[in-house]
């Protein structure tokens, strides 16, 4: 293997894998992304270290080829979910059309490390037996269809919906989920700084409004069961 | 904290986070699931180890309860997604009722990498902007809506459905999905005898024949990106 698609897993830099700091103290190359911890960054120390923000991701791409085609130990590390929202799948597809040999450590996904943080199972028996997950738009950026997840069973996952949250709430409002449905925002979860609010459809907007990004929305049941609605309850 | 819920990884020992491991290392109790690596329930040297298999759920509680008000060390390490489709949230209100302190260290969760290991992006631009995730039967153990399924956009994910991948394939299409639409099993992926086939929904089940537990299913466009796939294309 010359390059490897590593996931960092969602802050804490304790939650990256055995396998992934292995990979990364022998890095040769390291490309991070924005939100991977400094200390993590630090472990490459022979590394030539480049941050992602300051490429474009055709940038990224040839970057991983140049490196990977001349045999080098390049590590791509990626925060968040490299494989579901992330352009993990876009990178494995331009090293594999250079022909570059590549491994992919899938890493502590944000998906499902964010809501298990603030005590927040996404199924429960007798509560939610499916899961759907999505990001604040659609993947052509337009606005989410509201009916169709109206009436979508089980709990709904929404990331990167923080600043649209408003918009979200009152949207599944009007196309008829019940006003007294649980609701969490999760921000920053395994950070220093995490925060989780619980409320109702109705007024999860304006229990939110000073959370900061990256944060996660759920919206079902479960939400009543996060440590934030448990302390509410007992107090 | 006295009890960690820890969460293992899909099976590869690599894949466990370096604070998993540092907390198994240092447990005095460690009550490990029948799916985690016999590699990682070593590193407990100093522990009593008990496996999970031979408790009902209603022991594993008391078990942890127990420890935990004794204020010993005590790791539940557990393979699969505990806060996914696991009991995860059934032990923490057990330990939170009882007045136990306990954290939670999410692991790198099977729903997210073991597609991520096939080559399988579960979101990807201009094929999936959504995923829905769902066992192989609903939480009251009652046959799947297929309807519904039938008109859900995006991907699909099912988990413990290879017993009944025939019926879901064969369900899926009479609710109307089309026939030429990708599908993938992942069988055991992240260990030594790991398998991945790609078909058409019409074809899957037959494909998948031999195939071993644990393993989940793709429904969905991006099941054509996996690594089977491309190689066949290659080929």
């Amino acid at each position: 293997m010359t390059v490897a698609i590593v996931g960092a897993g969602p802050g804490d830099p304790g939650l990256i894998t055995v396998r992934a700091l292995d990979l990364v103290r022998g890095s040769e190359v390291l490309v991070y992304d924005r939100l991977v911890s400094p200390a993590l960054v630090a472990q490459a120390a022979g590394a030539a270290r480049i941050a992602r923000e300051t490429l474009t991701q055709d940038d990224v791409n040839g970057v991983l080829v140049h490196h990977g085609l001349r045999g080098r130990a390049v590590v791509r590390l990626k925060g968040g979910d490299p494989f579901v929202f992330g352009r993990g799948g876009e990178e494995v597809q331009a090293l594999a059309e250079a022909g570059v040999p590549y491994e992919v450590v899938p890493g502590v996904s944000t998906l499902t490390s964010v809501p298990a943080l603030a005590g927040i199972p996404l199924t429960h028996r007798g509560l939610a037996a499916q899961v759907t997950v999505l990001t604040g738009t659609s993947g052509d950026g337009e606005d989410l269809d509201y009916t169709r997840l109206a009436s979508t069973p089980g709990t709904l996952v929404i990331f990167m919906g923080l600043r649209r949250l408003e918009r979200l709430a009152d949207n599944l409002l009007l196309a008829g989920r019940p006003v007294d449905e649980p609701a969490a925002v999760i921000s920053r979860m395994s950070l220093p700084d995490a925060r989780v609010v619980v409320g109702t459809l109705a007024t999860i907007a304006a229990l939110a409004r000073e959370l900061s990004s990256p944060a996660a929305v759920v919206v079902g049941e479960v939400a009543a069961l996060s440590y934030a609605a448990r302390l509410a309850a007992a107090a």
